[in-house]
């Protein structure tokens, strides 16, 4: 963007993928930094289904920063956004003053309007602050050039998690010693094509309250939880080892079990938490019952849940069994809406339940439990860029 | 009764107590004798609203054991049932043979027909094992002349929480060091009469679903929860002494703050547990909810609630709050039943809620989700009993 021209306008175009962990993350040792206290391991999503996409642009004719969430503007002196902001602009000018830069980063100077959408209803529960700030932070950096390992720091500071949402894949996100948090960054641990049969669906459950969200949760399980502590020191190292070492073998079972040990256990936590925050509810509940069930009747994992802040289920598959399972899901749990309306994304094929099988769940069903369902994988790509430089007429 | 006489039968009836812990016991050592991995501590209720009572006849005549529970015969071979039966007899031939009675206990070569009925329903989901072999083992120490100092070890062995119903008042059940569970004995804290303006409420919850039995669920976590090691070597003998300590001070908030963290650290364990162990359901939460928003409006614990292995609440709350308390009840819980039927036991007065109070707690009213409210108070006395001796005609 030529410095001396008024009327030129910067603008570039990302987007970012949902992730979901497998061992969580929950507490932090540093709440300015956003440090954790124990490491995490996330599976990033595709974003055909799930996405954030962000456009920012730079003018030296704009007078303030500003920012439109889902087409409504929002306060731009969010702590978070100020961070992310800052940093980024930080890093570039240090660039700029190294001279190691030949991009033109003249715009650091001025003020950036951003846009963020996401392609999925807030209704769905799905945390958008992990692909938001991934999102925000790496079409901030394509702006004002920013090289990418910087990136990983800036993203946690928007939000923990989003630190894994830069990479696809397996991602770890490494607690880190430092003090100043150089160190507590997200890592790939396998690429995005390592395990092509895994599978994803979010049961998206009918909530009838609204959840602690969770900054203020994980900040009182610091506070007041006497398990925290020793899930965090004990618990979750060695289950970072054991779970990357079930990914690097590709071994459901395992992997399923540990998954679901580790959400049952940031549940726990939560639980451990006083005033005690529930996320969980009573569809919450059947779809964990329901998993476990329909495993003991083949008498393997064959399929797992995870949950976050919320009372949706994040379920993990391989291919082969997608279909039955989630016609089983149809079965427990009566639609209201018909087929394909329900499960969303992905094509799921049509598959008969043995009369045995349903005999042998032996639940009630529970009609309009669940809203509907995104079918989805893991393995997308980091982020998609698009480059935009509108010069005056 | 003379020994020579065949038609005579002897027979004794007695009552006893419920207890519900505040440091709960969760998970046993060794599961024969029935020794946990911590210590814990109840309060002992009133027997107007809650007890069991048991006559156990024993006669010459009687062919075999036998047992009935609320009017039902249940199978006399169930473990349990045997290893109270052996012991006490082994108790009351060791007490013969070395001379010490007084008492004349040659019925103890003689079979026993047992009777025990409880005064709550079973619907209610009360543990009834506390009281019930309580009640089984002190009533069959009457007919057979065995000291009150060994009943704790016996009653122990039926039901580890048996043991804390033979006390009154504030009761803890020392975990023992011994291997033979000899020093794994309830003992009273303070007596009956130490904190008169002490109130319980019982909550009946509406269930859906029926849930783990404690046998079960506690073998399940001992098994497979990495956080309730934790919970029993470090977490529990420090609020041993602090609930001993504000016990003694009369201390509601402590008390109840404390009372609720249990609870809540009860129930992380069992969702810690694999598969997870859910016993609270959406009544449930929102009761938690309700009382720490009632709590917060007064800016002092005020009311407390903990639960067991199922969805019903028991509150703990002072006399000068109890109308109060049971009038929010029931305006965020409309009952389907009217004024008496609702709460039962001991009266409660009426109370008018303030404009404000319902204001500030803000909660959707859950109509049906409580069916009914049991009016109790702590403090009951160990056993009642009533001895007959039936002489032939």
């Amino acid at each position: 963007m030529p410095e001396n021209d008024k009327q030129s306008l910067s603008m570039v175009t990302c987007t970012a993928p949902v992730n979901i962990a497998v061992i969580k993350y929950w507490g932090k040792r540093d709440e300015d930094l956003i440090l954790p206290i124990n490491s995490s391991l996330s599976v990033t999503l595709h974003q055909d289904q799930l996405k954030t996409t962000t456009t920012v642009a730079c003018s030296r004719n704009f007078q303030q920063d500003r920012i439109w969430l889902n087409g409504k503007e929002e306060d731009i002196s969010n702590p978070r956004l100020q961070s992310c902001l800052q940093e980024i602009r930080r890093f570039s000018r240090k660039r700029r003053n190294t001279g190691d830069s030949t991009s033109d980063v003249s715009g650091v100077s001025h003020k950036v309007h951003i846009c963020s959408v996401n392609n999925f209803p807030t209704a769905a529960g799905l945390a958008s602050s992990a692909s938001g700030y991934a999102c925000l932070v790496y079409t901030l950096s394509q702006l004002f050039g920013v090289e990418s390992e910087q990136l990983s720091a800036v993203a946690r500071q928007g939000s923990g998690s989003a630190c894994r949402s830069l990479y696809g894949g397996f991602v770890q996100w490494k607690l880190g010693e430092q003090l100043d948090g150089k160190d507590s960054l997200a890592e790939q641990v396998e690429s995005e094509s390592y395990w092509p049969e895994l599978r994803v669906l979010t049961l998206v459950v009918s909530a009838e309250q609204k959840s602690v969200g969770s900054t203020s949760g994980m900040h009182a399980s610091v506070e007041t939880s006497q398990l925290l502590k020793y899930r965090a020191d004990v618990v979750v190292p060695s289950r970072m080892e054991e779970m990357i070492r079930v990914i690097r073998e590709r071994d459901f079972p395992a992997f399923g079990e540990l998954t679901m040990k580790d959400s049952n256990q940031f549940h726990a936590i939560c639980l451990d938490t006083y005033p005690p925050i529930f996320y969980l509810n009573n569809t919450s509940h059947r779809i964990i019952s329901l998993v476990h069930r329909y495993n003991q009747y083949y008498g393997e994992t064959r399929v797992a849940y995870t949950f976050d802040a919320g009372p949706n289920a994040v379920i993990y598959t391989l291919q082969d069994h997608l279909s039955e399972f989630v016609q089983v899901v149809r079965h427990f749990f009566p639609p209201e809406v018909s087929g394909e309306e329900f499960v969303k994304g992905l094509p799921v094929c049509s598959a008969d339940l043995s009369e045995e099988l349903k005999r042998d769940i032996n639940m009630e069903p529970t009609p309009k439990g669940i809203r509907y369902i995104i079918s989805t994988k893991e393995q997308d790509i980091i982020v998609v860029v698009i480059n935009y430089n509108i010069m005056p007429l």
